[in-house]
């Protein structure tokens, strides 16, 4: 690996010019707009004090923009990511806070540790496990989860329970008392970023804006909420909402963990799912956006860039953060031509870090509340159930699985079930390929599917193509399908195996391939190969085995029938 | 399912004549004679009092003719299930010796219905996740820790640990206080039964012995061995050599477990691997004496038969059974036509629990040991590893992971670690398939690797082939795959994914295509398909991709070419 492979900045920092200043500056101030209500609500919904969201988006922005390969990528705290964090740490702290917002911040230090090692070993495969289905349907479901965790704040009842379930239960029985002004406070922000979401746009083009203006005013209806709350419980004096409070103006610190191993152990697990979960949307994202410009993503760049990320956001006492979707849109909308507009953004929080927090002190939870669930609720894909059952039942089953899991049973036992789910089933799919019993098309050197073609057969000799390469899970199945071929039709002499399909014979398959060779000249029966691919001929010639069977491997399928019913 | 397709007996049952009662009855002597030292042996290898060998021995047998579909396999302790089960019900124990004996028929019971319930869901496949090289290691690495956790029984010390490394520190330990006596039986029967492994049926052709009378006479090298060591410690009274003391003469009794739900539950995992591990053993020795005969066993069916013989086992206070590999064979090459010879066999043992067990009360510790060393030697295949190392080094890798971890964390530990990288290795494997840009062989309408041969190439369209079926650990693979490829021609307007090796698209990877279609869009580039087979399309067709794609897939590739460069 070059110095310059390592540092993703080095394809675009040495051209570096004013017109991309000027684009990226003006991104730069959308993406605070946007970013900073944000990174209060999720850090919220992390566990944390608001101020930590600050915290995690200002080193991370940095780090992404030396090591990262996308140009218009945001990252920083997310939803699903704050939820995942949240469980995490929630379980390991047992109600301390202070081992709590420790947790955290190891859970981001171990995450960007693993990707930091996936991207130098180039191992960024490992994210493949997760499939569509499954992160589609974690995703729907944590949103959901994620969206009723906060009806609670929404109307000031105290109502948390890790499953869905549990919340719910909680909401209900906590009904009587809820806070009727911060319930006010909440839905009223809640219908006004439902409503702005929805009609925004459309009215702030007809009252004459457009471009940037149109953008940076669309952007600012959370920022609206927030003032308007504020005002609302400042003016009033509504004492009895619960506000986020003081936040400290410091700037974010170093922070050393005083974790023991054991803790590190703990967290392993959870920490590698939360940030293989951001890796997996960090790259669709990238992307997405690339293409538009016709530019390219490296996914081990990406492990390099996020994980650096992450452990610039847990060194300044941070959380988890990830490449976000709506964030990076917005960027790339708004003209990020570089990762320097990210260095802006981070200039930009730290800006409100130092100045504007004196005044959220008066923010209500119940308006931070109303932006997560609307911002959850755009996660959820409502096509995606239908579309799976009617592509493939197994994947929507996947998708099932993972869904109902992630409601019953947390975050974590969901992504696992589903990562499972697949594997098997992908294994079983393996385990029993397509296999056919072919004939010869007449007036043509082409060998078909007996039972879709009109085939004529070669007395004693029967010809069977497997449409899947020959691994353990198949390995056995073979031995069983090519026995039970040459035992159902009586006055078998040859078994001719055409290999055309076949890019791989592992050791299992070979083993099941002696074997085979072996009962069936028990049973009388000789087997034949044809059509062996140029890498698995290759291969078998490192066997044992390919002394005896070289002399019965044909180049085609036609000559190797014909050498069979020579050899008879 | 038909009832006759629950009974494997209703194969052979009805047709049962005298010729075949002769046979049968002939390999029961043999084979019992081989099994009464065996099933004292692997039953103190287990762990157990030395009956409950001779009660796993009956009431499987009877089980498996019923239930079975091999003609000829005798099923009953084996060496490798007998430590897998001593192991597990060790650590479940902990030292409680009812306890352990309850463990270790419950581990018999839950794995007989394990296996029971996997033959009605036919889903017999689970067993190939034991590839040939993790099977292969797992089998010698134990055999390995049999032999030396013997060696202290062999010279009289105690030397007892759960990994090879405590086993062999407890030897050196212990050193000093060996038994000579003991010592001196234990080296002399190992050498009197390895002697008679190797030259036993020289020797025995030597003078003059052939057919049925050398295999009984071979048979019997250790009951010759047996008979000598009781009478050696009989008459010489012999009162520092540990022998297996009184046995008792009893039937065995129905076996009704007490065991609270929890405790099942623990021992699920460990019961599924052992009943595993045995199923693979019994179907690999099953499909070699069937192809022997042209016979054929279903191997659904055998896990039923399996199934039911380990329920049968511990029903009647047995412990966990398998199709052994020795005694299977010995039972053919003896000329067992049918299970009714396991069924003699049962009575044998019977007539032997009854009134050979007195005689047995003298037998040292020591020649079992000896007898239990020389048949687990025999099964560490030898050639294994320098065979996998010149085939194929990610199998080896499995294999010496598997041995490895055996040795070194015990037996279940290295059968997860070998299944877990066996499955994670194919994983990989599939996530980076073969591919590769292929242009037109002049002169005819194939295509081929650009790099494997000459090629002509059309202006503006690049023909790509990838040689794998596409799942979701490919998926995004075949997104940076492809991008890549168009981004690295400039001036590319067309892509054509030429498919005939594509047996499976899910949804992960169909997700992935339309990404793809619409990310080449924004470079300018079209996607087109060839070649697709037909399920595939026909599976495409459920998407509402399809409507988009269907104008742009082709029958043949040189035909979409054509289209591609057409529409440009």
């Amino acid at each position: 690996m070059k110095l310059s492979t390592w540092f993703g900045c080095s394809s675009w920092l040495p051209q570096y010019n004013r017109e991309w200043l000027a684009s990226d500056l003006v991104a730069a101030v959308v993406v605070t707009i946007m970013l900073i209500p944000q990174s209060l609500a999720y850090a919220l919904l992390a566990g944390l004090p608001a101020e930590v969201g600050l915290y995690a988006s200002m080193a991370p922005l940095l780090a992404y923009a030396v090591f990262g390969s996308s140009r218009a990528m945001a990252v920083g705290p997310v939803a699903v990511a704050s939820l995942m964090s949240a469980v995490a740490a929630g379980q390991f702290a047992q109600g301390d806070v202070a081992l709590f917002y420790q947790a955290s911040v190891v859970l981001a230090l171990i995450g960007g540790a693993v990707l930091i090692v996936l991207g130098i070993l180039r191992a960024g495969f490992v994210a493949n496990l997760l499939s569509h289905p499954v992160v589609g349907g974690f995703v729907s479901a944590s949103a959901l989860l994620i969206a009723v965790g906060q009806l609670g704040s929404l109307v000031g009842v105290s109502a948390k329970g890790e499953t869905f379930y549990q919340t719910v239960i909680a909401l209900f029985n906590n009904f009587s008392s809820i806070n009727a002004t911060t319930a006010a406070i909440g839905v009223l922000a809640l219908v006004w970023l439902w409503a702005a979401r929805k009609w925004g746009k459309q009215v702030l083009k007809q009252i004459g804006l457009k471009g940037l203006a149109l953008e940076i005013v669309f952007r600012a209806a959370p920022v609206v909420a927030i003032v308007l709350s504020i005002v609302a419980v400042s003016v009033l004096e509504l004492n009895s909402v619960r506000t986020v409070g003081t936040i400290p103006t410091d700037l974010p610190q170093l922070f050393f963990p005083s974790m023991e191993l054991n803790g590190w152990i703990d967290l392993f697990v959870p920490a590698v799912l939360i940030a293989l979960v951001g890796f997996v949307e960090t790259v669709s994202v990238g992307h997405a956006l690339a293409a538009k410009r016709k530019q390219r993503i490296d996914p081990n760049q990406e492990l390099l860039g996020l994980g650096a990320a992450n452990i610039a956001s847990g060194v300044f006492g941070g959380y988890s953060v990830t490449g976000g979707f709506s964030r990076s849109v917005v960027n790339f909308d708004a003209g990020a031509q570089t990762p320097m507009a990210g260095v802006f953004t981070a200039g930009g929080i730290l800006l409100a870090t130092l100045f504007l927090t004196p005044l959220l002190t008066n923010l209500p939870h119940a308006t931070l509340a109303a932006t997560i669930i609307i911002a959850v609720l755009g996660l959820i894909d409502w096509h995606l159930p239908g579309m799976l059952w009617r592509y493939s039942k197994r994947d929507f089953a996947a998708y099932l699985l993972t869904v109902v899991v992630v409601l019953l049973a947390g975050v974590e036992a969901g992504i696992i079930a589903g990562v499972v789910f697949s594997v098997l089933a992908l294994l079983a799919a393996i385990s029993k390929p397509h296999m056919a019993v072919v004939g010869q098309v007449p007036g043509t050197e082409h060998f078909r599917n007996e039972k879709r073609h009109k085939v004529s057969m070669v007395d004693g000799v029967v010809s069977v193509r497997v449409d899947e390469s020959l691994y353990f899970p198949n390995a056995r199945w073979l031995e069983d399908a090519l026995l039970e071929v040459a035992a159902s039709k009586p006055g078998t002499k040859a078994l001719v195996l055409q290999c055309n399909a076949i890019n791989h014979i592992d050791a299992s398959a070979l083993e099941s391939l002696e074997k085979i060779d072996e009962n069936l000249h028990a049973m009388g029966v000789t087997l034949y190969l044809s059509e062996v691919k140029g890498p698995v001929q290759d291969q078998l010639a490192n066997s044992h085995w390919y002394k005896s069977i070289q002399s019965r491997i044909g180049l085609t399928h036609l000559e190797t029938v014909r050498l069979a019913k020579q050899n008879e």
